[in-house]
């Protein structure tokens, strides 16, 4: 059986999901059998172009025609285009593959994660936080599931970007809360929060956020639109920090900015536990730095091994992954999830996404009110 | 004339300052003349055996016989000794040099700040913050003086050890509130406000923090004595966040912890500018990595070049300096202040000290009503 | 017109050039439109397994029925395979597209550069040098063209892998002269040499290498044959060095090792100038170090922006590209060449896989004979 | 009893070692008395600053009236004053520490350590090599010894500087055979081949160097002399390589240069072995990156512990010791010798100065004959 893909959106995630798709049969040729069916949007003219070279068969704009034709849908559309199709999609018993953050509202992420239950246990419901399926990330969710940091004590995340540092740069839609719901926050706090929940959220490391205290900042109001005499007002965060505190006592601070100037795309996880540390970047993948019981220092590994994670569906060891092949893993577990029909078979899940946004959602109020929140 | 100091406090600081002043004369011969005259101390076995070693002619265990005798008086004891003897000093008109955090509390703070005021202008009273004369950080100060980073958007600060990771490493007074004041805040975190405070605070950069958020954490409760067959409670925090917002509105995340498996004395400091970025780590002080305008990424500096601050004083470019040599620089500038009379002459003085304090005492105060708190 | 592409060998090579061909058409649309035609090898079993995940329409034993059946033909074999079909479809007019090194001996790089070159003009011949077409190393090339670090001084290559570390680590081919030619020096000092000839060789940087003194080492001298009771002898080289003169007299030093323990395939280039200097490491293939007149020290550059070469094809900036992205972009080089039909239009050709091989050969002479080699 | 010590050259190294011994007392106080007695050389005036600087009780512009009359004689001039002045002070019975590298020809330092042989098992007579007392390079040294990376296949060692890199930087006595012996070759060479010896020399590691060959290159031919209208020609080498073959069949590479663009006193060592590897880099000097049997990658190891070598004398763990602390060390290694009476109790020894010299002519000797040189 062949699995028929519609897809929402073509653009930058269009086109990273495109190209997971194309290139599992090479590399991973137990993944279920799979066409790309139909691509929709509403420019039809980019949609026709994107079509083509995604490799497409047919294109729509109209993605509630398109939900229950399809065996699995993928919305990777702006945040405020997530919850009505994949709800639609859900209801329609499809399976549904959809961006992160889940939702641009707390309210719209619940909805959506009701749906997903509602839809029942074969029908897989994921959040496509990729960042997961980096080899040295899952690597590292195995030495920390082995105990070989002993209890946590520490977390820290961030990730720096440098796009809005010259404050002539144009608006855009991740500017406006209508469209994005939030700024830093929803796009790269998001992924931040997931990884900490999967790295570290099992009851005999860290265990569940409790308490945090949230900030967040706009250090540019007003943006030009591109190729047009105007400004817009940017109406979400530019930049936000949180400080965690765990279960177990644990804490933790996270941030984010698009003014980190000199930092392209650095994301980085830092944990400390009773009996060791690691720490990982996004701009040098393939590596994960390792302190174990014993050690000295940290240990500079090239997770790029034959029995590393995902690692012998590629090339030999130290011939290094690219960004884009964490949505060829991504793919590879929620399609396979998908034929198999088993909605747990396939995490981060909508439940996931919701727990994320609830994060950001306290991130949020603890900023407004200026006190610590509590998550229940 | 040569300069009579007088030293309270002969251990890890006391050894500090002692080899600091003995290597004047080789390295800084414009340096005052002083003689190391009389070193203070309750052991007076441990006392004598540590003049001898630091060649210090007399000992003493009375410290009011000794602050109005020298010429200057160095207070190196442990926090709960700064403010008498300081304070005592000043009032008889000797320039006090005191290490840090300037006072377990804030109101001890501000009375030695108070004596230090009306000792007058020609008495300096400085607060021994080394780290502020690293030739790198020296350096770093001039490029954000010199505008080269531009309006500062993020401030960056942590300082990580490990010598508490093992629950059952040894209690000592900085365990203990009542001689310690608190915790990895004032001994880590003091040194880390006050490098933010020298670094961005002036009113073109960031200028002054004007609110925060503060999270303290104390993982062990209580430890063993060494040598007895008892435990002690630990009355401090073991672990600190802060996050920062500034008179700009630019943001900052502070943290400290004696928990960070892996690491012995990690200062890291990291700002990234409207126009520029740096980093500098404690454990490779001799290099600063700077992204200026322009640049792609960070440029690693060795800040040993002749031209560099203080480096003309000791050895060719790429010999590296050590940890130690702060205490040169520091010892070099404050005795200079006090052969002119000039109490201007040296910062970190007791001002900046209290400044600290009053940063440190918010972060305390925000931990514990939970909220945000706006400091004056 | 679609290219029709046969391929010889579906190993390692053959996976890394199919799967840079299917990419084509998302990321390279200008591209000529090709067809994986047919797919030859020995074992019909594995042949026909892989033409069905490489996407090969059919399949062939027989290399002379192939070569001027299509209209391009990749030679992927084993060096000892790489003369007789490439000279054969040459001659058939057919383009040809080899793997490095070009022949196992230098006699054979001849012949088969004389029949690239009586092919003639509008039929190219290419040999797969696939590290020229890392973003980094192009963008150091312009770097190095454009005058930036000056007249060279100082070249440094060398490639460090581990696997024959384990003295019972299994015989292969590549450990056979008669398959491989040589052993680290035709496996991994070929691409050395073509990068040192690509980034230096022309007469204003540091021009042709003149004189080098050569040194070939084996540390094992037989191994055992996988799954059989026995051992066959290494007869190749398992390290070597060489010290070079360049034309303008600069000076360089070449190495590679299959047994330096924790390498697994780190590639470094290292290039001084009279104006700066220049830093690249395989395992870290986004980044460049530079140091250019007036830096201080070396900046980190990750070559991933949009003006980045080749970069604008795949994903924003700081998001990484991986080792096999070297394979797209020469495919996309050398089919473009055939699609235009100028032999010119691509390089490194099989003059340039002839001139490193002369080099090749001159460093085993200088090991032989204990003594310098001009190469004229 | 007091030993008086005689000091030959007041220039860097005269500055290194006053500095060392001053420092005795205070961190090493089991070292032996020690003063600093007379301070010799040729300019009066700078002599007698000098002097006053460093602690010295009086200065002499005759070497030959202070050889015998000191209880030790430190020889810290140009190479080309190293022989004489120290053969005299060994045949007067007083022990010797002599500057590296041992002498300007391999003749002088055979005479040289023919003296020290002479003058007897309670002459000590050293060869100031001050890199082996680096604590990184200590620890190395331990864990080579104790079998932590097996037999040894590669070593690899380059020393870059770049204050000759402008073609008008001046002329001085480092730049003339006559007063130097050779240029980069004895200057930073000489320090690369005593590491190597004392690091991997050992039988079971990788032995002596058998053979090896040797390329030597001046780029800029003659330099302005500073403050005069004419030029010096430049009659020494401005950069070196070798290849080395050890007695066990391990390989090796050496380099080092005074043009590298962008190094200040950038002195690496690199080691395979059959089970571990190492890195180490003078600019990070307390760290040591070490790679043990079962690890993946190189553990960054701060080498400021406790138990580090040396350490225990200093500061606490991460707390930076510099260039200088090597000169400590050996002093104190030296004087303690002096006191015991024992020339064994040292190395390097004029001995191991000897040997050294041996393989940097070996170098010269290749590079002049064109051809590998064999070491008997």
């Amino acid at each position: 059986m062949t699995l028929e893909v519609g897809v929402l959106g073509y653009r930058f995630m269009g086109k990273a999901h495109a190209n997971a798709m194309a290139r599992l049969p090479m590399f991973f040729p137990d993944a279920p059998e799979i066409e790309r069916s139909v691509l929709v949007g509403r420019d039809e003219e980019a949609l026709a172009d994107a079509a083509d070279r995604f490799g497409f068969e047919s294109t729509a704009t109209d993605w509630e025609a398109v939900v229950d034709d399809v065996d699995v849908f993928y919305n990777l559309g702006p945040n405020h285009v997530h919850p009505e199709p994949s709800i639609a999609a859900l209801e329609a018993g499809t399976p549904v593959f959809c961006e992160k953050p889940l939702a641009p509202t707390l309210e719209e992420a619940e909805r959506m994660a009701e749906a997903a239950r509602e839809a029942g246990d074969d029908v897989p419901a994921g959040c496509a936080f990729n960042y997961r399926f980096v080899p040295a990330i899952q690597y590292a969710k195995g030495l920390l599931e082995d105990g070989e940091l002993g209890e946590i004590r520490h977390v820290r995340g961030r990730y720096l970007q440098d796009w809005l540092v010259d404050p002539d740069a144009p608006w855009s839609w991740r500017l406006d809360e209508e469209m994005a719901g939030s700024g830093v926050l929803g796009d790269l706090g998001a992924h931040t929060v997931d990884l900490v929940r999967f790295l570290v959220g099992d009851d005999d490391l860290a265990g569940d956020i409790e308490r945090l205290s949230g900030h967040l900042q706009t250090f540019v109001d007003e943006r030009p639109v591109e190729g047009q005499d105007e400004t817009r007002p940017v109406t979400v965060d530019d930049a936000y920090s949180a400080q965690l505190e765990f279960a177990n006592g644990a804490v933790g601070t996270l941030e984010a900015s698009r003014y980190a100037t000199g930092h392209k795309n650095d994301h980085t996880i830092e944990i400390h536990g009773s009996q060791g540390s690691l720490r990982f970047s996004l701009e040098r993948l393939n590596e994960l730095e390792v302190h174990r019981e014993g050690d000295r220092g940290y240990e500079t590994i090239l997770v790029t091994d034959e029995d590393d994670p995902y690692v012998d569906h590629w090339w030999p060891p130290g011939h290094v992954l690219g960004w884009e092949h964490t949505f060829v893993h991504e793919n590879y577990e929620f399609l396979s999830a998908v034929a198999a029909g088993e909605a747990d078979a396939f995490e981060p899940s909508f439940e996931d996404g919701l727990a994320a946004q609830r994060i950001l959602a306290a991130i949020q109020e603890g900023d407004e009110r200026g006190e610590w929140v509590s998550l229940e």
